[in-house]
């Protein structure tokens, strides 16, 4: 490959690099675990990349969950362009909830299949296999594409996920599925493919299992944080450009008693419209409910029997304390840059220290209890950090530029 | 002028129109007010833009304030591009805090500008003479432009403002400062200078004076937006095309008992960290007081003794029930694409249904009583609509965009 190819993906070239690069995703990375970090020494090599390399805050896409943002960073786009605005949907021609465990409702290619068909070998390690399903789109492992996750790493097969015995070649055993070690796992995997000088290009995405439970400067999140950067040193040591998102960042919805803070807005809803018939879907639900028991800060809500009261419904719901904003589906698609197509009749974004829930009878907030309450979603939780390990070259044009995190890999190649 | 000369700012092509083109900032103008208008029957002239023209929700700049926004609406481009990215700043050489009364601080040009050099004729007008002195940057009257304030209508000269006896040549005294008729106005003047042919392309710019005191569906917002609708509805029959669109929205933020729910900050930043000298900045803070006492959901923090505290007290303001967003200044400016220079060391965001102010002692409360405390400026009020009285053109490439308030030039010349 020659440094002048390219590729191009929703209307943005990509140069294809000319040494190992790695783009990590840090699941749930709100900006003051980096702050945090770098004031009190716990992450020096990120701190490195704030004062020698690049740095800047940046907007996640809305809404501010998993599956969202890490298609719009490895197509480069937003969610209209993916078509992916959540997990968990509400089909409006078939009337039927279902969740996203693949990558059947995506749009469009993504940059790393891209990369992969000029020739580009790619590492795309997840955390959590659910994602892994989703972003393995067009990666085929007959052009050398490896693609597995953390939490399956033990079912792997050169067939399917271009690596087997994974265990064996990194030395450990598949982490548990609810624990930190899921996402060191992820980045230990890419240093030992870098070291073997089997990938080229990188995209390494983890979870936020830690982040889910625990504040910045907590004990866990220190050592977190301190795992992560060593890694993340390693990477950069090993003569690999590193760029470094964020998801999501993270926000503490319990109140003073410990208990979550939730609005039930189903319930509510029913109660005052019971002609409307409706329905809050919470598109951060997933197979991992253990973090957050499918409560978020963004829900999308569609009136199953009758539409004509929504104007009057956004604003009962833009008076609730526990509401940040609301709007009109039409109106949250055209402000966010999400597909019309899967919006609800309404979109309801929980305050900072709040979460918005459906019926309460469908939240099972019982693993939630014993450590404070924190999750995302909604647009408290849209600022996350964008870093480089090296400072981006003169001439880049970044002046006037709304850094949006599914930029990093514009950062991590075009400049 | 012919149709195929434009002109550029800030990177961006305006097509010269051919014929009458206006556009409305309508100052205050929450999506909601539009929604309980169009709904209600209120406003049938902006109902047909939504029906048979084009409509959609646009985000504000941030801070969600006016000045900000007028000039990112003249001149197509964030405040980082034009540099007012407030109403009252702190000077960081100076260390002095002054208010902007002119456009000394302003950079750059404006599309209204840019358009008399090329033989448009421009009219110009404001409800409030504050913003008249901002927005006629580069506007001679010389060229014929017209510029002046509903404000200041029996001020008027010649020279300065391009015409004269304003109260007697559209009929009308000077309307009081506070009122929803200094708004009206301001429209019933730009009817009659379409009527009599006396300029090609109108700003007209109102006040959010009934917006700030009375919610959607109140008698006297009702009066208001049938007021404003009738008068669009005049300039449409006269033949322009007009396009409409708001400089920020407006939050509610009074408790149950009818006080304003406040946090002030700086009274709470100075008992918990006596050695920083934290200065708190409201840059809604501007001569019209008595909308909203200086009180709105954005302030910037500088620090003037020391700046060791700013990562701890970011994360301490985060935690406040009252904060929706809290970012060093340096990450503010990155998100909001505003310009660095004149950034505080911290920008705290206020919640939906909170104001945050200074010093308790430097606000002045007593006209916010008797009615609900309503204001603006954090991201609750990001959201405002965005309309052309006609469909845009085929060919229009907007599948994919993220609409701001500062498109609003480009859909009224460009499609």
């Amino acid at each position: 490959m020659t440094s002048t190819q390219s590729v191009t993906v929703h209307g943005r070239d990509y140069l294809i690099p000319t040494r190992p690069t790695v783009v990590i995703c840090v699941d749930g990375f709100d900006p003051s675990y980096l702050s945090a970090g770098c004031e009190d020494g716990i992450t020096p090599n990120l701190a490195t990349f704030v004062k020698s390399g690049f740095y800047t805050a940046a907007k996640c896409v809305m809404p501010s969950l998993t599956n969202p943002n890490n298609m719009s960073i490895i197509t480069g786009a937003p969610t209209r362009a993916h078509g992916v605005s959540g997990n968990y949907y509400l089909d409006k021609v078939t009337g039927k909830e279902h969740m996203i465990l693949d990558d059947s409702s995506t749009i469009g290619t993504t940059i790393l299949e891209q990369f992969a068909k000029k020739g580009v070998r790619i590492a795309a390690i997840t955390a959590k296999d659910k994602l892994r399903r989703i972003i393995n789109r067009g990666l085929s492992t007959d052009r050398g594409a490896i693609c597995f996750s953390a939490q399956r790493a033990n079912e792997c097969t050169r067939e399917e996920h271009g690596i087997k015995d994974v265990e064996t070649w990194l030395g450990r055993p598949t982490p548990p599925q609810y624990s930190g070690d899921l996402s060191i796992f992820v980045l230990d995997a890419g240093i030992k493919l870098l070291q073997e000088n089997r990938a080229d290009v990188f995209y390494l995405t983890l979870s936020d299992w830690i982040q889910h439970k625990y504040a910045p400067r907590s004990t866990e999140a220190n050592e977190f944080m301190a795992q992560l950067d060593q890694r993340i040193g390693e990477l950069v040591k090993l003569g690999a450009l590193v760029a470094v998102t964020g998801d999501h960042g993270m926000s503490d919805k319990t109140d003073e008693a410990g208990n979550p803070r939730v609005l039930f807005l189903e319930d509510l809803l029913q109660e005052k419209w019971p002609e409307a018939g409706a329905r809050v879907i919470c598109p951060i639900n997933d197979t991992f409910t253990k973090h957050h028991g499918a409560l978020g800060g963004f829900v999308r809500v569609h009136l199953l029997k009758s539409t004509v009261n929504v104007v009057e419904m956004v604003e009962y719901c833009r008076t609730l304390p526990e509401v940040e904003a609301a709007y009109t589906g039409e109106d949250a698609a055209a402000l966010f840059e999400m597909p019309v197509d899967r919006e609800g009749d309404m979109v309801v974004i929980a305050s900072k220290n709040f979460a918005i829930g459906g019926r309460k009878d469908e939240h099972d907030l019982s693993e939630l209890m014993g450590h404070r309450f924190r999750t995302h979603g909604g647009l408290s939780e849209q600022a996350v950090p964008l870093l480089r390990s090296e400072p981006l070259g003169a001439g880049a044009d970044i002046a006037g530029r709304a850094w949006r995190n599914f930029d990093v890999f514009d950062i991590a190649v075009n400049y």
